[in-house]
Protein backbone atom coordinates (compact mmCIF):
# COMPACT_ATOMS: atom_id res chain seq x y z
CA UNK A 1 0.00 0.00 0.00
CA UNK A 2 1.71 3.12 -1.06
CA UNK A 3 -0.04 5.28 1.54
CA UNK A 4 1.15 3.24 4.52
CA UNK A 5 4.79 2.87 2.37
CA UNK A 6 4.94 6.53 3.00
CA UNK A 7 3.53 7.07 6.29
CA UNK A 8 6.15 4.33 7.75
CA UNK A 9 8.94 5.90 6.35
CA UNK A 10 8.56 9.38 7.75
CA UNK A 11 7.53 7.60 10.97
CA UNK A 12 10.95 6.56 10.81
CA UNK A 13 12.27 9.29 9.99
CA UNK A 14 10.28 11.13 13.01
CA UNK A 15 11.79 8.51 15.21
CA UNK A 16 15.26 8.25 14.70
CA UNK A 17 15.23 11.93 15.51
CA UNK A 18 13.02 12.14 18.34
CA UNK A 19 10.60 14.25 17.59
CA UNK A 20 7.29 12.74 17.98
CA UNK A 21 6.85 14.91 20.82
CA UNK A 22 6.60 17.85 18.63
CA UNK A 23 4.16 15.95 16.42
CA UNK A 24 0.59 16.39 18.25
CA UNK A 25 -2.09 16.72 16.24
CA UNK A 26 -2.92 19.68 16.67
CA UNK A 27 0.61 21.21 16.04
CA UNK A 28 0.77 18.93 12.49
CA UNK A 29 -2.65 20.49 11.67
CA UNK A 30 -0.34 23.94 11.91
CA UNK A 31 2.22 22.90 9.67
CA UNK A 32 -0.02 21.74 7.38
CA UNK A 33 -2.37 24.68 7.20
CA UNK A 34 1.71 26.67 7.16
CA UNK A 35 2.28 24.82 4.15
CA UNK A 36 -0.73 25.04 2.47
CA UNK A 37 -0.13 28.96 3.38
CA UNK A 38 3.45 28.50 1.10
CA UNK A 39 1.37 26.67 -1.97
CA UNK A 40 -0.99 29.61 -1.78
CA UNK A 41 1.81 32.22 -1.90
CA UNK A 42 3.29 30.29 -5.22
CA UNK A 43 -0.02 30.97 -6.87
CA UNK A 44 -1.50 34.34 -5.76
CA UNK A 45 -0.82 36.67 -8.34
CA UNK A 46 -1.27 34.43 -10.89
CA UNK A 47 -4.10 34.91 -13.51
CA UNK A 48 -5.69 31.28 -13.70
CA UNK A 49 -3.81 30.57 -17.38
CA UNK A 50 -0.51 31.32 -15.62
CA UNK A 51 -1.46 29.07 -12.55
CA UNK A 52 -1.99 26.16 -15.37
CA UNK A 53 1.39 27.04 -16.86
CA UNK A 54 3.27 27.15 -13.57
CA UNK A 55 4.96 23.11 -14.16
CA UNK A 56 6.41 24.90 -17.78
CA UNK A 57 8.91 27.30 -15.73
CA UNK A 58 11.63 24.70 -13.82
CA UNK A 59 12.09 26.96 -11.32
CA UNK A 60 8.38 27.51 -10.37
CA UNK A 61 8.14 23.53 -10.78
CA UNK A 62 10.39 22.65 -8.52
CA UNK A 63 8.89 25.02 -5.66
CA UNK A 64 5.20 23.86 -6.14
CA UNK A 65 6.17 19.98 -6.56
CA UNK A 66 8.44 20.96 -3.03
CA UNK A 67 5.06 22.57 -1.41
CA UNK A 68 2.92 20.06 -2.50
CA UNK A 69 5.61 17.36 -0.58
CA UNK A 70 5.34 19.24 2.29
CA UNK A 71 1.53 19.30 2.48
CA UNK A 72 1.12 15.67 1.90
CA UNK A 73 3.99 14.93 4.49
CA UNK A 74 2.16 16.62 7.11
CA UNK A 75 -1.24 15.02 6.14
CA UNK A 76 0.36 11.23 6.12
CA UNK A 77 1.73 12.13 9.51
CA UNK A 78 -1.29 13.40 11.03
CA UNK A 79 -3.59 10.43 9.51
CA UNK A 80 -1.23 8.41 11.16
CA UNK A 81 -1.19 9.91 14.35
CA UNK A 82 -4.78 9.81 14.55
CA UNK A 83 -5.22 6.09 13.02
CA UNK A 84 -7.23 7.52 10.16
CA UNK A 85 -7.50 5.56 6.74
CA UNK A 86 -7.08 7.83 4.43
CA UNK A 87 -8.07 6.24 1.38
CA UNK A 88 -10.79 4.68 3.25
CA UNK A 89 -12.03 8.46 4.34
CA UNK A 90 -11.57 9.72 1.11
CA UNK A 91 -13.73 6.85 -0.59
CA UNK A 92 -16.28 7.02 1.71
CA UNK A 93 -16.14 10.90 0.91
CA UNK A 94 -17.17 10.50 -2.69
CA UNK A 95 -19.64 8.14 -2.05
CA UNK A 96 -21.25 10.87 -0.21
CA UNK A 97 -20.91 13.25 -3.14
CA UNK A 98 -21.98 10.93 -5.58
CA UNK A 99 -25.37 10.88 -3.67
CA UNK A 100 -25.66 14.97 -2.99
CA UNK A 101 -24.45 15.84 -6.46
CA UNK A 102 -26.52 13.60 -8.80
CA UNK A 103 -24.73 13.74 -12.47
CA UNK A 104 -28.45 14.85 -14.00
CA UNK A 105 -28.30 17.92 -11.72
CA UNK A 106 -25.14 18.86 -11.17
CA UNK A 107 -23.78 18.42 -14.83
CA UNK A 108 -23.13 21.78 -16.83
CA UNK A 109 -24.47 23.97 -14.65
CA UNK A 110 -22.09 26.71 -14.09
CA UNK A 111 -24.37 28.34 -11.79
CA UNK A 112 -24.61 25.62 -9.22
CA UNK A 113 -21.28 27.10 -7.91
CA UNK A 114 -23.59 29.51 -7.06
CA UNK A 115 -25.36 27.71 -4.60
CA UNK A 116 -23.13 25.59 -3.01
CA UNK A 117 -22.29 26.91 0.39
CA UNK A 118 -18.45 27.75 -0.07
CA UNK A 119 -16.22 25.16 1.04
CA UNK A 120 -18.76 22.70 -0.64
CA UNK A 121 -16.54 20.26 -2.48
CA UNK A 122 -16.40 20.55 -6.12
CA UNK B 1 -0.93 2.14 -7.22
CA UNK B 2 -3.50 3.63 -4.58
CA UNK B 3 -3.02 7.54 -5.16
CA UNK B 4 -3.89 6.99 -8.98
CA UNK B 5 -6.51 5.11 -8.55
CA UNK B 6 -8.30 7.83 -6.23
CA UNK B 7 -7.34 10.55 -8.52
CA UNK B 8 -8.83 8.65 -11.20
CA UNK B 9 -12.20 8.32 -9.17
CA UNK B 10 -11.63 12.56 -8.23
CA UNK B 11 -10.82 12.76 -12.02
CA UNK B 12 -14.01 10.92 -13.05
CA UNK B 13 -16.41 12.67 -10.68
CA UNK B 14 -15.35 15.80 -12.07
CA UNK B 15 -15.37 15.16 -15.78
CA UNK B 16 -19.26 13.50 -15.14
CA UNK B 17 -19.92 16.77 -13.76
CA UNK B 18 -18.24 19.46 -16.10
CA UNK B 19 -16.58 20.91 -13.59
CA UNK B 20 -12.71 20.49 -15.10
CA UNK B 21 -13.21 24.53 -15.57
CA UNK B 22 -13.52 25.39 -11.91
CA UNK B 23 -10.09 23.37 -11.55
CA UNK B 24 -7.74 25.63 -12.07
CA UNK B 25 -4.79 25.16 -10.39
CA UNK B 26 -4.87 28.20 -8.97
CA UNK B 27 -8.31 27.49 -7.64
CA UNK B 28 -7.57 23.99 -5.98
CA UNK B 29 -4.99 25.52 -4.11
CA UNK B 30 -7.29 27.45 -2.78
CA UNK B 31 -9.55 25.25 -1.83
CA UNK B 32 -7.14 23.02 -0.74
CA UNK B 33 -6.17 25.87 1.96
CA UNK B 34 -9.82 26.38 2.69
CA UNK B 35 -10.02 23.09 4.09
CA UNK B 36 -6.51 23.04 5.56
CA UNK B 37 -8.19 25.90 7.55
CA UNK B 38 -11.69 23.67 8.41
CA UNK B 39 -9.32 21.38 9.94
CA UNK B 40 -7.62 24.23 11.67
CA UNK B 41 -10.73 25.05 13.27
CA UNK B 42 -11.09 21.73 14.94
CA UNK B 43 -8.09 21.68 16.87
CA UNK B 44 -7.73 25.83 17.48
CA UNK B 45 -8.99 25.54 20.77
CA UNK B 46 -8.16 22.46 22.00
CA UNK B 47 -4.57 21.71 24.28
CA UNK B 48 -1.92 19.44 22.80
CA UNK B 49 -3.34 16.83 24.98
CA UNK B 50 -6.61 16.97 24.16
CA UNK B 51 -5.51 17.42 20.46
CA UNK B 52 -4.03 14.19 21.31
CA UNK B 53 -7.79 12.57 22.06
CA UNK B 54 -9.58 13.77 19.40
CA UNK B 55 -10.37 10.44 17.85
CA UNK B 56 -12.44 9.25 21.27
CA UNK B 57 -14.98 11.36 20.86
CA UNK B 58 -17.28 10.13 18.15
CA UNK B 59 -18.90 13.36 16.76
CA UNK B 60 -15.50 15.08 16.59
CA UNK B 61 -13.60 11.98 15.06
CA UNK B 62 -16.33 12.15 12.58
CA UNK B 63 -15.55 15.54 12.10
CA UNK B 64 -11.56 15.76 11.48
CA UNK B 65 -11.78 12.12 9.17
CA UNK B 66 -13.91 14.30 6.45
CA UNK B 67 -11.79 17.21 6.90
CA UNK B 68 -8.61 15.44 6.27
CA UNK B 69 -10.12 13.30 3.08
CA UNK B 70 -11.38 17.06 1.94
CA UNK B 71 -7.10 17.61 2.23
CA UNK B 72 -5.94 14.55 0.62
CA UNK B 73 -9.11 15.01 -2.22
CA UNK B 74 -8.04 18.49 -3.18
CA UNK B 75 -4.15 17.53 -3.14
CA UNK B 76 -4.63 14.62 -5.21
CA UNK B 77 -6.99 16.81 -7.61
CA UNK B 78 -3.84 19.62 -7.87
CA UNK B 79 -1.09 16.65 -8.10
CA UNK B 80 -3.34 15.32 -10.91
CA UNK B 81 -4.28 18.74 -12.86
CA UNK B 82 -0.04 19.63 -12.39
CA UNK B 83 1.11 16.30 -13.64
CA UNK B 84 2.93 15.80 -10.01
CA UNK B 85 3.99 12.15 -9.27
CA UNK B 86 3.22 12.83 -5.33
CA UNK B 87 4.73 9.63 -4.47
CA UNK B 88 8.15 10.56 -6.42
CA UNK B 89 8.29 13.68 -4.70
CA UNK B 90 7.28 13.37 -1.49
CA UNK B 91 10.27 10.34 -1.89
CA UNK B 92 12.36 13.11 -2.98
CA UNK B 93 11.89 15.41 -0.11
CA UNK B 94 12.44 12.58 2.33
CA UNK B 95 15.88 12.00 0.93
CA UNK B 96 16.25 15.68 0.94
CA UNK B 97 15.80 15.72 4.76
CA UNK B 98 17.88 13.04 5.42
CA UNK B 99 20.66 14.90 4.31
CA UNK B 100 19.44 18.23 5.95
CA UNK B 101 18.93 16.14 9.38
CA UNK B 102 21.32 13.99 9.72
CA UNK B 103 20.23 11.58 13.16
CA UNK B 104 23.75 12.23 14.95
CA UNK B 105 22.84 15.71 14.82
CA UNK B 106 19.23 16.01 15.47
CA UNK B 107 18.70 12.90 17.54
CA UNK B 108 17.01 14.22 20.85
CA UNK B 109 17.94 17.66 20.67
CA UNK B 110 14.84 19.42 21.60
CA UNK B 111 16.89 23.01 21.04
CA UNK B 112 17.19 21.63 17.32
CA UNK B 113 13.53 23.45 16.94
CA UNK B 114 14.39 27.03 18.15
CA UNK B 115 17.54 27.13 15.33
CA UNK B 116 15.51 25.77 12.40
CA UNK B 117 14.01 28.04 10.67
CA UNK B 118 9.86 28.69 10.90
CA UNK B 119 8.23 26.76 8.32
CA UNK B 120 11.23 23.78 8.04
CA UNK B 121 9.76 20.12 8.35
CA UNK B 122 10.17 18.15 10.82
CA UNK C 1 -9.00 57.31 11.66
CA UNK C 2 -6.61 55.18 12.03
CA UNK C 3 -8.06 52.46 9.83
CA UNK C 4 -8.81 55.12 7.08
CA UNK C 5 -5.13 56.97 7.01
CA UNK C 6 -3.09 53.38 6.93
CA UNK C 7 -5.58 51.92 4.07
CA UNK C 8 -4.48 55.28 2.19
CA UNK C 9 -0.93 54.76 2.46
CA UNK C 10 -1.10 51.41 1.03
CA UNK C 11 -2.98 52.17 -1.44
CA UNK C 12 -0.89 54.77 -2.48
CA UNK C 13 2.26 53.10 -2.07
CA UNK C 14 0.52 50.24 -4.35
CA UNK C 15 -0.17 52.89 -6.67
CA UNK C 16 2.82 54.81 -7.26
CA UNK C 17 4.26 51.09 -8.25
CA UNK C 18 1.09 50.33 -10.82
CA UNK C 19 0.29 47.42 -8.66
CA UNK C 20 -3.59 47.65 -8.65
CA UNK C 21 -3.89 44.97 -11.23
CA UNK C 22 -2.53 42.30 -9.11
CA UNK C 23 -4.66 43.20 -6.18
CA UNK C 24 -8.00 41.89 -7.30
CA UNK C 25 -9.99 40.76 -4.30
CA UNK C 26 -9.34 36.76 -4.70
CA UNK C 27 -5.40 37.78 -5.09
CA UNK C 28 -5.04 39.53 -1.50
CA UNK C 29 -7.15 37.13 -0.12
CA UNK C 30 -4.51 34.48 -1.12
CA UNK C 31 -2.05 36.91 -0.05
CA UNK C 32 -3.40 37.36 3.26
CA UNK C 33 -4.06 33.57 3.17
CA UNK C 34 -0.29 33.22 2.43
CA UNK C 35 0.79 35.35 5.53
CA UNK C 36 -1.57 33.66 7.94
CA UNK C 37 0.01 30.84 7.06
CA UNK C 38 3.79 32.37 7.85
CA UNK C 39 2.59 33.30 11.33
CA UNK C 40 1.30 29.60 11.65
CA UNK C 41 4.48 28.19 10.97
CA UNK C 42 6.51 30.81 13.79
CA UNK C 43 4.15 29.02 15.87
CA UNK C 44 3.39 25.41 14.83
CA UNK C 45 6.20 23.84 17.61
CA UNK C 46 5.98 25.42 20.52
CA UNK C 47 4.10 24.94 23.44
CA UNK C 48 0.96 27.19 24.63
CA UNK C 49 3.29 28.83 27.12
CA UNK C 50 6.31 28.89 24.91
CA UNK C 51 3.93 31.29 22.52
CA UNK C 52 2.54 33.20 25.19
CA UNK C 53 6.59 33.94 25.85
CA UNK C 54 7.79 34.46 22.13
CA UNK C 55 7.67 37.78 22.19
CA UNK C 56 10.86 37.69 25.21
CA UNK C 57 13.19 36.62 22.51
CA UNK C 58 13.93 39.17 20.22
CA UNK C 59 14.65 37.43 16.59
CA UNK C 60 10.99 35.50 17.10
CA UNK C 61 9.53 39.02 18.65
CA UNK C 62 10.93 40.88 15.33
CA UNK C 63 9.50 38.14 12.94
CA UNK C 64 6.39 37.34 14.75
CA UNK C 65 5.45 41.50 14.43
CA UNK C 66 6.10 41.06 10.99
CA UNK C 67 4.15 38.56 10.04
CA UNK C 68 1.37 40.48 11.72
CA UNK C 69 1.90 43.67 10.06
CA UNK C 70 1.93 41.98 7.06
CA UNK C 71 -1.68 40.02 7.45
CA UNK C 72 -3.23 43.69 8.64
CA UNK C 73 -1.56 44.82 5.26
CA UNK C 74 -3.65 42.47 3.12
CA UNK C 75 -6.94 42.75 5.54
CA UNK C 76 -6.48 46.65 5.09
CA UNK C 77 -5.98 46.56 1.19
CA UNK C 78 -8.82 43.99 0.63
CA UNK C 79 -11.82 45.76 2.87
CA UNK C 80 -10.26 49.01 0.65
CA UNK C 81 -10.51 47.26 -2.37
CA UNK C 82 -14.09 45.95 -1.80
CA UNK C 83 -15.15 49.28 0.07
CA UNK C 84 -16.00 47.30 3.88
CA UNK C 85 -15.96 49.74 6.66
CA UNK C 86 -13.89 47.42 8.54
CA UNK C 87 -14.01 49.04 11.81
CA UNK C 88 -18.34 48.87 11.40
CA UNK C 89 -17.95 45.98 10.32
CA UNK C 90 -15.91 44.28 13.46
CA UNK C 91 -18.60 46.29 16.00
CA UNK C 92 -21.32 44.80 14.11
CA UNK C 93 -19.95 41.14 14.66
CA UNK C 94 -19.45 41.84 18.58
CA UNK C 95 -22.86 43.05 18.87
CA UNK C 96 -24.66 39.88 17.23
CA UNK C 97 -22.16 37.86 19.23
CA UNK C 98 -23.03 39.38 22.65
CA UNK C 99 -26.85 38.13 21.83
CA UNK C 100 -25.49 34.91 20.85
CA UNK C 101 -23.05 34.60 23.85
CA UNK C 102 -25.00 35.94 26.41
CA UNK C 103 -22.66 36.81 29.55
CA UNK C 104 -25.10 34.70 32.32
CA UNK C 105 -24.68 31.40 29.90
CA UNK C 106 -21.05 31.48 29.07
CA UNK C 107 -19.24 33.07 31.95
CA UNK C 108 -16.60 30.27 33.13
CA UNK C 109 -18.22 27.39 31.29
CA UNK C 110 -15.72 25.79 30.08
CA UNK C 111 -17.11 23.08 28.52
CA UNK C 112 -18.67 25.57 26.13
CA UNK C 113 -16.04 25.11 24.04
CA UNK C 114 -17.42 21.52 22.92
CA UNK C 115 -20.90 22.79 22.16
CA UNK C 116 -19.61 25.59 20.13
CA UNK C 117 -19.36 24.46 16.41
CA UNK C 118 -15.45 24.87 15.37
CA UNK C 119 -14.79 28.04 14.32
CA UNK C 120 -16.98 30.01 16.23
CA UNK C 121 -15.92 33.19 17.80
CA UNK C 122 -14.30 32.87 20.90
CA UNK D 1 -7.04 54.96 18.74
CA UNK D 2 -9.80 53.50 16.77
CA UNK D 3 -8.06 50.10 16.81
CA UNK D 4 -7.15 50.30 20.74
CA UNK D 5 -10.58 50.92 21.33
CA UNK D 6 -11.40 47.78 19.46
CA UNK D 7 -9.17 46.08 21.10
CA UNK D 8 -10.33 46.84 24.47
CA UNK D 9 -14.25 46.14 23.35
CA UNK D 10 -12.71 42.55 22.40
CA UNK D 11 -10.70 42.00 25.60
CA UNK D 12 -13.96 43.03 27.50
CA UNK D 13 -15.98 40.53 25.48
CA UNK D 14 -13.85 37.75 26.22
CA UNK D 15 -13.04 38.36 29.70
CA UNK D 16 -16.61 38.73 30.74
CA UNK D 17 -17.27 35.31 29.27
CA UNK D 18 -13.86 33.64 30.94
CA UNK D 19 -12.48 33.00 27.64
CA UNK D 20 -9.08 34.41 28.47
CA UNK D 21 -7.29 31.57 28.73
CA UNK D 22 -8.48 29.75 26.12
CA UNK D 23 -6.84 32.65 24.11
CA UNK D 24 -3.21 31.83 24.23
CA UNK D 25 -1.05 33.47 21.22
CA UNK D 26 -0.95 29.95 19.40
CA UNK D 27 -4.57 29.51 19.54
CA UNK D 28 -5.75 32.56 18.56
CA UNK D 29 -2.83 32.18 15.31
CA UNK D 30 -4.90 28.80 14.42
CA UNK D 31 -8.02 31.15 15.07
CA UNK D 32 -7.08 33.72 12.56
CA UNK D 33 -5.74 30.92 9.83
CA UNK D 34 -8.97 29.08 10.06
CA UNK D 35 -11.12 32.62 9.40
CA UNK D 36 -8.45 33.10 6.81
CA UNK D 37 -9.24 30.01 5.45
CA UNK D 38 -13.47 30.24 5.58
CA UNK D 39 -12.31 33.67 3.82
CA UNK D 40 -10.69 31.60 0.96
CA UNK D 41 -13.87 29.28 0.26
CA UNK D 42 -16.18 32.58 -0.06
CA UNK D 43 -13.71 33.24 -2.91
CA UNK D 44 -11.91 30.02 -4.61
CA UNK D 45 -14.52 29.25 -7.38
CA UNK D 46 -14.78 33.05 -8.66
CA UNK D 47 -12.38 34.13 -11.81
CA UNK D 48 -11.05 37.36 -10.78
CA UNK D 49 -13.74 39.62 -12.46
CA UNK D 50 -16.05 37.73 -10.41
CA UNK D 51 -14.25 38.32 -7.49
CA UNK D 52 -14.11 42.17 -8.01
CA UNK D 53 -18.00 41.96 -8.13
CA UNK D 54 -18.74 40.09 -4.84
CA UNK D 55 -19.91 43.03 -3.20
CA UNK D 56 -22.65 43.34 -5.84
CA UNK D 57 -24.40 40.33 -4.72
CA UNK D 58 -26.15 40.93 -0.98
CA UNK D 59 -26.07 37.46 0.52
CA UNK D 60 -22.36 36.72 -0.66
CA UNK D 61 -21.26 40.86 0.42
CA UNK D 62 -22.47 40.12 3.62
CA UNK D 63 -20.46 37.05 4.45
CA UNK D 64 -17.29 38.41 3.23
CA UNK D 65 -18.01 41.34 5.06
CA UNK D 66 -18.62 38.93 8.25
CA UNK D 67 -15.58 36.90 7.81
CA UNK D 68 -12.99 39.82 6.74
CA UNK D 69 -14.69 41.21 10.76
CA UNK D 70 -13.63 37.86 11.62
CA UNK D 71 -10.13 37.96 10.93
CA UNK D 72 -9.52 41.86 11.75
CA UNK D 73 -11.16 40.18 15.24
CA UNK D 74 -8.74 37.77 15.62
CA UNK D 75 -5.84 40.05 14.67
CA UNK D 76 -6.62 42.60 17.07
CA UNK D 77 -6.45 40.25 19.73
CA UNK D 78 -3.45 38.69 18.99
CA UNK D 79 -1.85 42.20 18.60
CA UNK D 80 -3.25 42.34 22.23
CA UNK D 81 -2.23 39.35 23.59
CA UNK D 82 1.98 39.68 22.15
CA UNK D 83 1.49 43.75 23.02
CA UNK D 84 2.40 44.58 19.97
CA UNK D 85 1.23 48.20 18.38
CA UNK D 86 -0.03 46.76 14.71
CA UNK D 87 -0.18 50.30 13.55
CA UNK D 88 3.53 51.21 14.33
CA UNK D 89 4.27 47.65 13.07
CA UNK D 90 2.43 48.57 9.53
CA UNK D 91 4.05 52.02 9.16
CA UNK D 92 7.63 50.34 9.95
CA UNK D 93 6.94 48.16 7.22
CA UNK D 94 5.68 50.42 4.76
CA UNK D 95 9.20 52.16 5.55
CA UNK D 96 11.18 49.35 4.33
CA UNK D 97 8.95 48.71 1.38
CA UNK D 98 9.74 51.76 0.32
CA UNK D 99 13.64 51.01 -0.09
CA UNK D 100 13.14 47.33 -1.05
CA UNK D 101 10.86 48.38 -4.04
CA UNK D 102 11.44 51.80 -5.22
CA UNK D 103 9.03 53.00 -7.37
CA UNK D 104 11.41 54.24 -9.95
CA UNK D 105 12.62 50.89 -10.62
CA UNK D 106 9.30 48.85 -9.54
CA UNK D 107 6.51 50.97 -11.39
CA UNK D 108 4.77 49.53 -14.28
CA UNK D 109 7.08 46.24 -14.76
CA UNK D 110 4.93 44.02 -14.54
CA UNK D 111 7.20 41.38 -14.85
CA UNK D 112 8.38 42.33 -11.46
CA UNK D 113 6.16 40.06 -10.07
CA UNK D 114 8.04 36.91 -11.45
CA UNK D 115 11.16 38.06 -9.54
CA UNK D 116 9.77 38.28 -6.39
CA UNK D 117 10.18 35.40 -4.26
CA UNK D 118 6.98 34.26 -3.55
CA UNK D 119 4.89 35.57 0.02
CA UNK D 120 6.64 39.25 -1.02
CA UNK D 121 4.39 41.88 -0.23
CA UNK D 122 2.95 43.61 -3.29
Amino acid sequence: MVLNDLQRELREFAAQRGWERFHTPKNLVMALAGEAGELVELFQWLTPDESADVMTRPEQAERVRDEVADVLAYLLQLADRLDIDLAAALRDKVRRNERRYPVELAKGRADKYDQLRSGDEV
